[in-house]
């Protein structure tokens, strides 16, 4: 496998945005990764997009046909919650393969107010673009509480402890211009707001949205001809429910998520102590604290404790979710993807701002898509 | 770029299959691929699903549900009529990159009596999926009729050259027993047929329908551990629409093949002159006939007298679409792919039976996917 580094990443600033389609906001975030790495749209020579609501309809051919059609393979992908991350890491493959010396991964979505309730999605803004839930047996608030609850039964966490990661997070977006909302709440304000599915309260589910994310691939052996801050690629990894019985109804996102994480160390040479930032997959407060157990950043059952102690905040021993996370950036599906990889990459090059960890040389960025499919990405200055 | 080897490949018959669900007959195809490579599904180390309709519904992850949850990486694509030969791409530049040594291209498709209109597309079955045709300003027949009329004006064609084409394939679908249709119409027939679309009649329009493909992709350095007749990929091309000008109201079909193939041609170091079989995107008659132009079959405008000579036909020069092609196989549109590239494993192998070439050597397959994707593949003995 040829390494590959990351020359540049590109997000728009995650909302709702009604005027335009989601090939609008896609090619921004192509254009933004491109104008990063220093390398022109021209150059470009295999594009992977991931979306899910629009999946069959071309939306990478379409992000071209905004930028400028140069005639190059593109690649439509879905993975759920994973599609941006999967397209990612397609781009990354591609590279790794010697096919290519320049991909770009895209994510994006346009969800305007719809969530994923399980039945029949209409298009947010009218425009006749129907798609379908796959969610099965469950509305996503009640999955992740289950999970949430389980986790209480087995380890003791506390509905405090949960609030606490929704506090971190928000209080971590105030520091980055991308997210949806950059407010922070008060501990009580969470604890308080409106129960959705116990024990996640409003604040403690990620809002809907717009959103995309893009990241530009190059052969690491010619990284340093774009950008003097190369971000190599140590990892990426993807998995699918390994198991026939389910802990959960839905699916076993904790054996998903440690399946990826025990195959992304071992790929890296590296271990969780090496790591000085994570970007996690927060979709619920009970999620990301199920995660600190399952990409093994404390001992099993211990992630209580780890938000507790302040561990996980910035300045803490392993920032999780320094961008404020989906339960602020927002979570339309197919873009939060390249948003923690993006995320990870500006950590690394200290261009993090007010969130920078400091002097970071290694991070993680995890995202779960249900049905399943878990990517990992370890990067390393 | 590692050299990569087809191990397997596996088709279910085309039809109709309103009791089993999409993810049962793409579950058929890959154990029926792997049962050809000699290779249990437990070894395959990754897996791309190519579905156009439920694209954002995990067909991928569904196909494991079936088969065996092993955990494996799982990648759903879709390319419009490109998204299983899209698929088996993905897999075999995975494979190339060193990341994996059996990989799994597979595309289905689930259609019903249900066309591509342009419009709403319901479940053929009535199960609540819902999908969304992204056909703009035409139907199919429409814009295919377009390119035929335009063949005409430009060079000359005639309406029984046209239908030439469909004697032809259905001619050779007899021999098929994975074709929907085996039977053979005489040319009087055929022009004779109902009028769909000036010059395509009835039997020059591909059916609908349901269907499934997958091929197994290994490391060539590794493909006689599997198999005694490995067929090696010499050429993966995909393209998109390199113009922002369009000859035709959709998209410029022609442009997109012929970059396709020209890139093909050079990447296998051989040319159109060295191919003993071709299986090409025949979903119209008149499709078909622009091909041998834009695959180079023929010097430019001479597409009409390659049909006249009988070239195209088995015994001929070079026979095109040996499997009977869309036209008499259908055309739902994820399962195509695979088709066209498991034929021709097949003629290299020397089994395909009644319509074999003789001691064929190498062979091409091509697929072109509206909005835009066009795949070539040419193998090798």
């Amino acid at each position: 496998v040829r390494d590959v580094a990351i020359a540049g990443v590109g997000l728009i600033k995650f909302g709702r945005y009604p005027d335009k389609h989601v090939d609008d906001l896609a090619a921004e975030a192509v254009l933004e990764a491109c104008k990063d790495a220093g390398i022109p749209f021209k150059d470009v020579q295999f594009l992977v997009s991931g979306n899910v609501y629009q999946s069959h309809a071309m939306v990478g051919q379409r992000i071209l046909h905004k930028i400028g059609q140069t005639g190059i393979p593109v690649v439509n992908v879905a993975n759920a919650c994973a599609t941006g991350s999967t397209a990612v890491r397609e781009a990354y493959l591609a590279v790794a393969s010697g096919a290519y010396d320049i991909a770009v991964g895209v994510g994006s979505e346009q969800m305007g107010k719809m969530g994923l309730l399980g039945g029949r999605i209409e298009d947010p803004y009218g425009r006749g673009l129907i798609s379908e839930g796959f969610v099965g047996s469950g509305t996503m608030p009640a999955v992740f509480s289950q999970m949430g609850v389980e986790h209480m039964r087995k380890y003791g966490t506390t509905f405090e402890q949960f609030a606490k990661v929704a506090y971190k997070n928000h209080k971590h977006s105030v520091h980055n211009p991308n997210a949806q909302y950059q407010q922070e709440f008060s501990l009580q304000e969470i604890m308080n707001a409106r129960m959705i599915s116990w024990p996640n309260t409003l604040y403690m589910c990620c809002p809907t949205g717009d959103g995309a994310g893009a990241a530009v691939l190059v052969a690491a052996d010619r990284a340093r001809q774009y950008t003097s801050k190369p971000v190599f690629v140590a990892a990426s990894v993807l998995t699918s429910d390994p198991w026939q019985e389910r802990d959960l109804a839905m699916f076993d996102v904790n054996t998903l998520t440690r399946l990826a994480a025990q195959q992304a160390y071992e790929q890296a040479g590296i271990g969780p102590e090496d790591l000085d930032a994570v970007e996690l997959h927060d979709c619920f407060a009970t999620a990301e604290l199920l995660h600190y157990d399952n990409l093994m950043l404390c001992p099993e059952g211990e992630a209580g404790r780890l938000i507790d102690d302040g561990d996980v905040f910035l300045g803490g021993r392993i920032p999780v979710n320094p961008s404020g996370g989906l339960l602020s950036r927002g979570h339309p599906l197919g873009a939060t993807g390249p948003c923690g990889i993006a995320e990870i990459v500006w950590q690394l090059r200290g261009e993090s701002g007010g969130r920078q960890v400091e002097g970071a040389k290694a991070g993680l960025a995890h995202v779960i898509g249900l049905g399943s499919a878990c990517t990992v990405h370890i990067m390393k200055r």
